[in-house]
């Protein structure tokens, strides 16, 4: 079980920072994960995501319960030994990619039937199946299986999602209490869509469950940022403030500034990572696009103010060439430049916290920064 | 200007090692050099290039002079600085990729015309323009403009072949001599097809010119290993002895055993790094190909003899899965492993030398070893 504990707690905002133990390792939070879909964080080593300050990563439990499979991991001690990664790793339900990626899928009170966006073959993925799946990756943090639903949802079908959401949880609850090791914590998904009410009863329901974490999910799923703020600065005080509140999916440096400032304490999202692959690098000022003509013999780095690898040794110029002639180094280098970027904004924002200034580091941050 | 000297010589064949300076730094030879065709040793960085025991580099000019341009290089200081490598660097002429790759060729006296593969566009490559794109990429080993010719040659295509590109060694010694640097040393290329007298007078011409080290041209392009190993060990003796002798584009881990047995004391060749890319991987035992089934959930490295990082820290299950998601990582995963294998064997066959046992060494790798 994870052991949680707030360290600070900024007096103007909601933001806190936080420790929690994990059985690979002691997690500092505000934290953003780097996605690692399939046992790899595209393009990275397990020693560059060390580098780049990752403190956890996430693997997504849909893409490796079809590639390579739980019996291809079980001769592994987990994922960690499998991919050579051994800090700790948080695996999602497999509900949100059974959602966007399968085809032919059908939600029943069982689960969710669904056809491989591979090779068309047919599965079920139950609540007890996600814990299954995701225990013998040995995941530190594993995630209840949720039912996700479209932007914008009707008040019914977003009623009826967050019921079988909840009727879900308490069944991956019991099976996990039943058949988890100690350092398999199970985190509850609060859904709702963009109604309040529902959002507090799905809150409510999940709280009752007693769970090591919850998140926020459904958001950054095509509502605009504002809309996105409020739901979650109605939504993250309606969860116990022992508890580390992960918001699912998101999101833009500007999101995470913003959902810190309003309690949130874990993130997870592909934007660093797939910007880096389509040349879009974040620097303090907003995103450049490496394919720029205007960069062809520019012999400076990224960003000037980045101690990131790609920044201490690499110019734009070089970074433009081997992304225009597509050069697998492109996407290692760009990818290293953008997670290091979101992962030094993190520790700059515990930084601000833990000094009781994060309002003046997020006014500073907008400052010098134009839109994402 | 490279300074080279025998450091010892293998009594039973003439296998030999030697050490030559570069501006960049010393070369242990016999050596292999990894092919960094634009600016990048595909999927590898520069410091993963050193681990698996890297001397030097082969860039390609052909690719380099069309993209990025040396313009752009010129922005820097050299390839080196451009690509965040400071060991040093050979570049090819760029004859054999115009020969190779490019599309409209017609060779005349004055040089090699050409379309662009990329974008169709017209150039002219001269002696004195490959000399210039070479000196502007501030390489330490520049090699001349040669004709090649397909295999099989008739006698009279090669014999014009091989007197074109001795007058354009000679135009090439001369545009050197008074513009390169001392940093830059000029090889010159044998060519002659598979003609014993025609090697002969093409080895003759050219060490007329006294330039610092040669190649050997117009090798496994197609002929059998048998003519390719009689045709080097026919024409490697007519070269000075004190001078590095180069096989360009060669080979399998068999035949640079085979042609360092024969004096040899460089080569280049995409082998290692473009078999990587296609999961075929090379052992003390053979090559395996890591996408075979039998690898699924194989927990042992791909070479239980190897100490590269692949080996170290990955199962064959997990590079089997990250290639057959054709995932970024499984590139370079391979790639270093490959790119080892390679250069430990030149570090052992080195090694095998100075200890003046060569020819048991020679037999023992065979001993042990399937076909390439």
């Amino acid at each position: 079980m994870i052991n949680f504990e707030i360290i600070s707690q900024s007096t103007e905002t909601r933001a806190r920072t936080g420790r929690f133990e994990t059985a690979h390792g002691v997690i500092e939070t505000p934290v953003f994960m780097p996605v690692g879909t399939l046992g790899t964080v595209k393009a990275l080593s397990p020693e560059e995501l060390y580098q780049c300050g990752a403190q956890i990563i996430l693997g997504n439990t849909y893409h490796l319960y079809l590639r390579p499979g739980c019996e291809v991991v079980a001769q592994f001690s987990g994922l960690h030994d499998f991919m050579h990664w051994d800090g700790p790793i948080l695996t999602d339900s497999g509900g949100f990619q059974v959602f966007s990626l399968a085809t032919l899928r059908k939600i029943s009170e069982e689960g969710a039937t669904f056809q491989s966006h591979i090779d068309g073959s047919s599965h079920l993925l139950t609540p007890e199946k996600s814990m299954e799946i995701q225990i013998c990756l040995n995941s530190d943090i594993i995630m209840c299986l949720d039912q996700c639903i479209q932007y914008p949802a009707s008040r019914e079908e977003t009623t009826e999602a967050l019921a079988l959401t909840s009727r879900w949880a308490t069944r991956c609850r019991d099976f996990w209490q039943e058949n988890a090791g100690a350092a398999n914590a199970l985190f509850g998904i609060v859904q709702g869509g963009m109604y309040e009410d529902l959002r507090k009863r799905s809150a409510e329901e999940l709280v009752a469950l007693d769970l090591p974490g919850y998140a926020l999910g459904g958001l950054s799923v095509g509502e605009p940022p504002p809309i996105m703020y409020d739901m979650a600065e109605f939504t993250l005080p309606l969860l116990p403030d022992n508890r580390p509140k992960y918001i699912m999916g998101v999101g833009t440096p500007t999101d995470l500034v913003e959902l810190v400032a309003r309690g949130a304490d874990m993130f997870d999202c592909v934007m660093p990572t797939r910007n880096a692959r389509n040349g879009h690098l974040f620097t303090g000022s907003g995103k450049i696009n490496i394919s720029n003509a205007r960069f062809k013999s520019d012999t400076g780095p990224i960003d000037a103010n980045c101690a990131c690898y790609t920044c201490r040794h690499y110019s734009r110029a070089y970074l433009r060439h081997l992304y225009m002639a597509r050069e697998l180094f492109a996407y290692r280098l760009n990818t290293i430049h953008n997670v290091h970027f979101y992962l030094d904004l993190m520790r700059r924002i515990r930084e601000a916290i833990e000094q009781d200034r994060f309002d003046s580091f997020r006014k500073a941050f907008y400052f010098e920064r134009q839109a994402d």
